[in-house]
């Protein structure tokens, strides 16, 4: 477990504007500001160029999202401080050539995390400002609401990586998609545009500009604003206990079933390949 | 339990026109009307102005609905007597500053007629001449048919009076909307136009007056007549089982719910507020 | 239980075709063909007319199933060899006056053939090129992805025949529509045009011939040949799991219920009068 008793005893950052607050150190990987006046918390991936979700980046993001279930927030947006990729899903140098106990912990963290999302207390939206493959897509659709600039992709393509889908990540489809779809989707690792996702429901609006996803993010939470929060949160528990229970059940088996994919032998060689092009691109 | 061994002795009183029967007593806050020629039993919330379920309404339904289940009717349609609501939901003067045993004995009561009708052997079918907010929306979702009148409005909206909302409300939604705009209603407690509901599949069909209302209900119930009713019935408990066994485990957890609810001293402030309003609006 | 060790020991067939070879011996009521460029198995229900279900028929498709999976076929294309029938369901001889344990074999068969087909790990498409009402159903909306030729009827009319519809068909039916729609049409017993399954969902594609049905069937197929085959049959099988285990617990009960309804005298006196009519219109 990586909760931490300290967190709650830090000493909140002061206001960098009249209008926000920005809560987080600056060797932090994300960024949490928060509305004076809405209460409305923004959490922002912080690690350019894509948010690739290494251990480090995992572990900031859990701990902003305790801070903001912890203060008094409104609500929670999520977004990229980066403009092309809302996140590009796990750091592929994680998971090649791994220490075993990292990996793990990056796997239980992203877990974690995922639990935190799915059963956050408060009105969840994501601001997808970029490409939400794989990981980036499972922050997205973890959240109740979604935004989305034109000219992107999202969606879960663990197949195509040759990585079995995760079961909390097929509770994310079926959340935002019908069922015969979300199935579909999953097994052909489908990258859907903007609009695709927009016509299907599985993204909600679309926004020009990053400015305007934040304010329908935050339209949406505003729509709370006349609801009883605590009924909220627990109505919205209520209806996603069922996926929270299963997934509590199924925890180790989820963890197993990512270990034996990191230590696969052929997926590392394929890891290898893939991570040796990378750098021969950076290098042209 | 309120099973009542008197019930089936009962005789049933005599036909008030060729075509109906009406088999219940001048001092119940229903009317029970079966027609001689298809069989199908209309079943009326008669506590004017705006069927507030109090524990006698609630009983007097729970016994009509055995009356029919256990005559030969061939299908239900549920309806209101009086004209702007179909039912406003939970009397709030039962839940205001309650006796204890009386209040749980409310909430057991609803309980029951949910399981009644989810799980009715028979056709159902709502005709929805009014409002149908919170408990008024309960009751036409448990059916598996809704006729509605134009520019009313239905919907949970117990988030918006500062209430969880029951499980056996969210399984409701689950059988009439997508998830995603489900969980997204209960968490808002919206309330839909005739023309949303509509929209959504949550009514499946609008008609201009009650009587042609009640002719759609008889019209979709008809649709069965080609069908085995056993075979009917027990695809339809086949279909539903896993919401009723549910239901069932978390049945005493939902009670402790609602009486949290009601034992919490803001709540009761509230409730006392609202009901002053409310007899100040009365007295003008 | 019906696996035979001896079914991989068996060699396969010659080709029969420069692309095709054909692996079933000329007795059985199936035929498989392995297409040698793309490796997709299409495998024909061949029991003239209409493809009754009888137990040959069940245990040559079990086994044919078995085949295609064990072999290195890159997925299953189902269709009929007859040009107006997909499927009639199961023959009723078998269910008239059964002989009691061939009857609960039959039964066991067709539960164990859903399992195989709902969780098969290649993929599986319907080319459904004639009516499927009840077992014909069954069979196509336990696949993936269906294509249908026009001016025919799909769907699990069970409840018109006096018989409950069994969970396995439930799930199948839960995939393919939404929740409101699959439950109605169940309870009704309703036989979908093709336009109306392409409509909802049910259907995914109509063909004006069965090549043309075969051919899209395959591009769905083709779909997957950038996904890793062993992610892709691992997250389907994540995803049907909840199902597959719920039938496992029921399985009994199931045959429970199908036996119950077999030995109803009231439902043998029908089926009596049933074939003595199709014998008249067969002498006339």
């Amino acid at each position: 477990m990586l909760r931490s008793k300290v967190l709650s005893l830090l000493p909140r950052a002061l206001s960098i504007s009249s209008s926000s607050r920005q809560m987080s150190t600056a060797t932090k990987l994300t960024i949490v500001e928060v509305n004076d006046k809405t209460g409305i918390a923004t959490l922002s991936l912080n690690r350019p160029p894509i948010n690739g979700l290494n251990l480090q980046l995992l572990q900031d993001l859990q701990q902003s999202i305790k801070e903001i279930e912890s203060n008094k927030s409104t609500g929670l947006i999520l977004t990229s401080a980066n403009s092309k990729v809302f996140s590009a899903g796990i750091d592929i140098h994680e998971m090649y050539k791994p220490d075993k106990e990292r990996v793990r912990l990056l796997w239980t963290t992203l877990q974690d995390i995922w639990v935190a999302l799915y059963g956050s207390k408060v009105p969840t939206a994501a601001a997808i400002n970029g490409h939400a493959p794989a990981g980036g897509c499972l922050l997205a659709t973890s959240l109740e609401y979604r935004v989305m600039l034109p000219n992107f992709r999202i969606g879960l393509n663990e197949t195509q990586l040759g990585m079995t889908v995760p079961i909390f990540c097929i509770f994310n489809y079926l959340n935002v998609l019908p069922r015969r779809l979300a199935e579909r989707a999953l097994n052909q690792g489908h990258m859907f545009t903007t609009e695709e996702a927009v016509q299907l429901g599985m993204v909600d609006d679309v926004a020009q500009s990053k400015e305007e996803a934040l304010e329908k993010c935050a339209q949406f939470i505003g729509s709370f604003a006349k609801v009883n929060p605590v009924a909220r949160s627990l109505t919205k528990l209520q209806f996603r206990a069922a996926d929270l229970q299963r997934f509590e059940k199924e925890r180790q088996k989820d963890l197993d079933i990512f270990m034996t994919f990191i230590n696969d032998p052929q997926m590392q060689e394929q890891l290898g390949v893939y991570l040796q092009n990378l750098s021969k691109k950076a290098a042209n």
